[in-house]
């Protein structure tokens, strides 16, 4: 490979002769070696710096402190960023220096040589027309620039992957509540036979659950509304021009189309990512309610003979390379194993978030990176889902009908009758006897078969359904 | 001990003669010797029982199933609950069925027969003036009863215990800050010294973190206040007079002073605690707040001649048995180990709220206990931190001072200066030669005295300070 | 109440008149008001502490540096605490400093001063006969006797708690196991029906985790073993005398019964605890296993008569407060919820083990208390699931004979003989059909039903079977 | 793009015209969408498969029941698995079935289209000399394989990445404690200062948890020396001939040279990985040794003014976009995030473990995904921290003297000549004044200059060294 010379405070590296990249760049990809090919910056941060770099340039201008045909270049080359033409100029890996001082010298790097080139100048000039730290970097530091590109990639990925695809999943299980609202199955708690309710009813918890979870993580965008930028090395806004906080915001907020504003307290916005953290705690709810509705389909279609089988799913896929003909419910299972890495995730995030010190938390690369996992991970999970199995969930009516007749838990319609204890004797006796609910009853002498005919009946027994 | 015989549906049982539980309470504490001396029901949850049963009783008798004079003997032993003075009637542990019926069994059966004793009966009479099943537990289950003693609970102790310690924290935080606002001292970022900034700012970071985590707590309200009483056994409210959700919310509401409501979804209020889940999210972004906090103090307060020296902390005990003379941040030691305490009672309460299946999570008392722990340390440790330490901070203007003028980063200062090149060769030089950056600077040649003195004043660096 | 005045190195304190603590206790006390009533230091730990106490001084005589008497009454002492007579002397809370410094001394405390009153003095005596720093804590440092004790207390739970209760559980599944290893079932994959094996092989995979989680536990032992008493304030053994470290451990091992020795290197034995960490890992590694053998005995006794229904376990207690005659797999609720607290405490031991600095770890109250906890949570939760579960596991005959004999996937015996691709044919149109494997594969023309018959035997799809 | 028509037991699906892969791989690239960019089914699993699949045809071909022609053919594709060159013939994803079945087929179809290819066939051919089902896979399920692949690829990773890594660290501080042995230096508990210790004797701390941490990794070779292979559809081995089981693990053993052996209980090694659990709780035992490394590491180096500054670290980059001159301890914040992430891998390989259901777990390429992640992360993360911080770490000398002389915690060594209440006394007064220890124990009276010169000296307080 060719290579040039580039220099930083620290002295002379050497740099592949093509790549926009400078010293500081290069000497992380020398320093951190750790998972390269696995665990790259994520690629919505290096689209969050565009923004926020693009933002910085327009608020120095406004402030009179950068030139327009500057402030215009590096416009020019964030769209490019914005656009993936440069994705392989961003070759840092997430283990670096905890405040990714590194992926934001990439990107200062970047966007003043791609700048100076798409002026016409060459990469080996010594002179370029704009300067990483003094014009790109201009009244920023890593620390206030890299949490800004956090929120700015957190709150995007929830609003354009997580949410729209919970929302697609629990629009899809409410149409199937509704069309079979009026199915009467038997319950089950502890496992065990219960009363009964409809199948509407059953999927009705799974949407509560769902809307809920959406509500939890919008409850979080205040928080991740607040950016950084502006707090510069420690929250005092050092080197920073009269008003730049609250114009930079501004502009982040038109470049991106999200009511982003300028948080209230920047100390707290360099040294802690409690916003983070808080958002992922609603991340980790929704897990939760994503691995309960992925055991229920897999356990409500469990079968097709020795199980529940209550709940036809499509048969995507051979099931296995073994079992000829064997179909299994392989979309509760990648969605279960997604809940339990957002489980897993964060932790990670709880860690990194309880260690920041003084001035600076240094955990940042690793939280967003899990963040941003998660977040994707539970948007394109609930697609696949719905996609590839909510949409195809059909009741096995013949199944539930005769297991809903079968249970002896529809004796809990006598207890206002008989009492608690006269319906516990006819269900255990029942039960013991192996014979229907009906003819002990009357055997037992508690009551007619016209009462019971007109006691117990399970339709009467799910409560008010919905129109 | 002398017993009476005592009997339910699976026959009897020997209680002690003179308790006022009965034949399942007594199968229980056999059934479940599972870590009794260490995790008895916590108090809040049979209290919040307490509540539910009276309000249970009062809209039974608003909807005519049950007598005034019952209804009057339930809400008369519920007060005596609340009050304490039956606390050694509940013996059970969290570590029974995962429903809590069990401890919903020992209310019913407490206030029964402690009912029948007010009302001049005797606990060997064969029929009692009250049934605990068909008087005490009418219109109601297990399955809809103890998630709501879970949400009455989890409620009271956030506004009772957790967020009134956070806040006399986060005041005494606050009146520190604005006290020491204009205290001017150095950063520090990756634990290296950074620009200035002041104490009272320093402090403000945490008070703002202390903010949102309590806004975050009560973001979760809403989704807390939702009861599922009027569910019954599997969501569908069987065995309910008409309206009974509604008013049974509103009685507990009324005695609670709290704004509950029932459930708009009882299927989900039983099959998954996500409201739980989702509050204790909150909680654990506040621990990871105090542990930030917790950690500065204590790093601040290092020393006294080693360290760094800068916070002055109370003394409240010998720090230690062998070194004589040594204080210790011990308060921050506390806090930190709850932070701890409470990341990890996060995984449980999420291990929990995953595992529900069909109509009824089974994982109930693990979580709520977990839960309280949690929001009683949090209360607890706050206060003991406040009171113990956050109230005697004070700078040590000493140090703080010499180490501020010590400091390299000063020359950020330079940066629109002379550009950031140049002011990193003098800080660097000045670290080879162990010089000041002053001396430094003028020798390089880049400044002059007169333009350094002008240039580099701490006290300009810090930004705007408010009044 | 009654006082008396102590002193420490801070000052003057009143201390209830008749305790034996004194100054240093009744600190923190005072100082550390969280959680009280719920989280006590262990019992164990204090236990921990009486043994090595006790040995200390047996080893500073041997080593000429304590006398006879004082070492005579120091051992008495530590005898009446290992009795639990003084039990209610010990009132400090997990939530102190972090080194546990609080208890060392509560512990140096009481048995300086019962000492005292044993030897015929008064605790108002100015002088006493020991001295709680230089006579009882001789040689040691919180720093050191901390760790010891925590060490003591985790392999004394381990061999006494902990691993009888999962043998005990083991040796049931193992002698089920065996009296069921004929019975063959069909089996379940991804929920969904599979080849058949038999009960007794079912069972013998949770064997085989239990055996292999008793290793890991094991394996744990040499780490436990080493006891950081002689490190005494940083580890460099300041103040003790020659050969001190040897001769402690020595005498512990002599008490305890235990193989325990001097850790080879103090720095790590009081600045971190990975010991505990890692022995903790191996309990987490039983905790799972626990959930994966008590989801499995909870949905195979699903039912009665709408779930798996394969097994029979138990019935202790009625199983609902609304459903009469229902039986809950209870004691799998229990075991289950306990997996997930050992799931949570393990973060917490986590955290608190990788937030050692320096010389020290600080979170040695908090990290001891979690593991504790799970130790004594398998422990009886072991117990209780063998005694009110596993020894009464039957398998329900009837309900596995159909199961089986319904099986598509007995079909996988066909693969050898007419190949995957036609084997699942058959299974395909089988289920849809509602037919019978070999009537079906009679009909497509595959096999002849003699074929069918010498191929298709469920036992002989089993394997061999151990005699 | 061109595709051709490939069928499996579910019908007829496109697949691009040029790929060796066929019908079963393309459907889970249809039906699993999730997160495709940054979450391939890891490299090592698909070598583990390479392993396995060749050691399968020896096996069917030492049982006689595969052509040599045929296992000749599959033994050549896996090696050039093995040597990558196929490497963008596994397109799948993680997140896929949770047996991995898509990826045994992945594999399987893979090696027949390739190996038809490589014997002049064509992919379009509508026979191929292989069949994926009844060749590739004879005698195997994915039931068993992925496990197999997983036992493979965790040893493999451990003893290739992870252990060499741990102890390329442990040698350069075991050699760095050397070389400081002697250095005496002030020790620090609760963050404060302490009684002294030596560079080296602090070190030494590290080698040891890293020796303890080595140790813990390869008590856990025993569990993952086991193969699930052979087990096939639920543990029963159905379909397998005489003596595969003992065979096949004989073959993977030679061709990967590590002792595997065949588990002696097929029925966990499908339905649980507890061995992946149990190895993976060493692997976080070691980030938790590791965070603490880290952290002590960055404060000790923490300054270069205002901290605590006892070691300098090699300064790799700038350190700052905005301070110029900073240098920071980059590689123990990659270190420390490596360390969380662990913790938080560790978190969903428990909640993965303890969800096997039935006659398998369904969680397998979660778990094996998060287990490889976190072994390359610690191979990785301590080999960059070992060449790029540790083989240059060097003690401050004049910080360090500085420090250990102003040290009051000196007075430690008073303890056993003038009690723990007079040396208290000293330090409290010295702390008060300001003063030196020496001064102020003299004006105190409790010792002459002569006898402080004797009993204090700093180098008589660390121990006996070694030499």
């Amino acid at each position: 490979m060719e290579y040039r010379i580039e220099k930083d405070t620290i002295g002379e590296v050497q740099v592949p002769a093509n790549v926009y990249w400078g010293a500081q760049t290069q000497r992380s990809i020398q320093n951190f070696d750790i998972a390269r090919d696995i665990n790259k910056m994520p690629k919505e941060i290096i689209k969050g710096f565009a923004y926020l770099k693009h933002a910085a340039a327009l608020t120095n201008l406004d402030a009179g402190v950068l030139d327009k045909s500057k402030a215009d270049l590096i416009g020019k080359v964030c769209q490019e960023i914005l656009d993936g033409s440069l994705d392989d100029q961003f070759p840092l890996v997430v283990w670096q220096t905890g405040s990714g001082t590194q992926s934001n010298m990439n990107c200062n790097e970047v966007i003043a040589y791609r700048a100076h080139v798409l002026n016409g100048g060459s990469l080996t000039d010594k002179s370029k027309t704009l300067h990483p730290n003094d014009d790109v970097n201009k009244s920023q530091s890593s620390n206030d620039t890299f949490p800004t590109a956090m929120h700015i990639a957190a709150y995007k990925i929830l609003i354009e992957c997580t949410i729209p695809g919970i929302e697609k999943l629990r629009d899809t299980l409410a149409a199937k509540s509704k069309e079979f609202m009026n199915v009467v199955k038997i319950g089950r708690t502890h496992f065990m036979d219960a009363t009964p309710l409809t199948v509407g009813q059953e999927l009705s918890g799974y949407v509560s659950q769902l809307n809920h979870g959406l509500k939890a993580i919008r409850n979080t965008f205040d928080h991740l509304s607040e950016l950084a930028l502006g707090g510069t090395a420690v929250g005092t806004g050092i080197n920073t021009p009269e008003g730049y906080s609250e114009n930079v915001a501004k502009h982040i907020a038109d470049l991106t189309g999200i009511p982003f504003i300028t948080a209230e307290n920047k100390f707290e916005a360099l040294a802690a990512h409690d916003a983070i953290v808080e958002a992922h705690g609603a991340l980790k709810t929704v897990a939760v309610s994503l691995m309960k509705i992925g055991n229920d389909i897999r356990m409500l279609s469990s079968g097709p003979r020795s199980g529940i089988g209550e709940l036809s799913i499509p048969a995507n896929e051979p099931g296995s390379s073994i079992m000829p003909g064997k179909v299994n419910p392989t979309q509760s299972e990648a969605i279960t194993m997604v809940a339990a890495q957002v489980l897993g995730n964060d932790v990670a995030i709880n860690i990194g978030g309880a260690n920041g010190h003084f001035e600076l938390n240094v955990f940042k690369p690793m939280m967003i990176f899990n963040f941003l996992h998660s977040a994707r991970l539970i948007g394109d999970a609930c697609v696949s889902f719905n996609d590839n199995c909510a949409v195809g969930l059909e009741p096995i009516y013949d199944n539930i009908k005769r297991q809903l007749n079968n249970s002896l838990m529809l004796v809990t319609a006598l207890n206002t009758k008989i009492g608690y204890y006269k319906a516990a004797e006819i269900a255990q006796t029942a039960h013991e006897r192996g014979a229907s609910l009906k003819e002990t009853a009357i055997d037992l002498g508690y009551v007619t078969a016209e009462e019971f005919d007109l006691w117990v009946r399970p339709e009467d027994m799910v409560g008010e359904l919905p129109k």
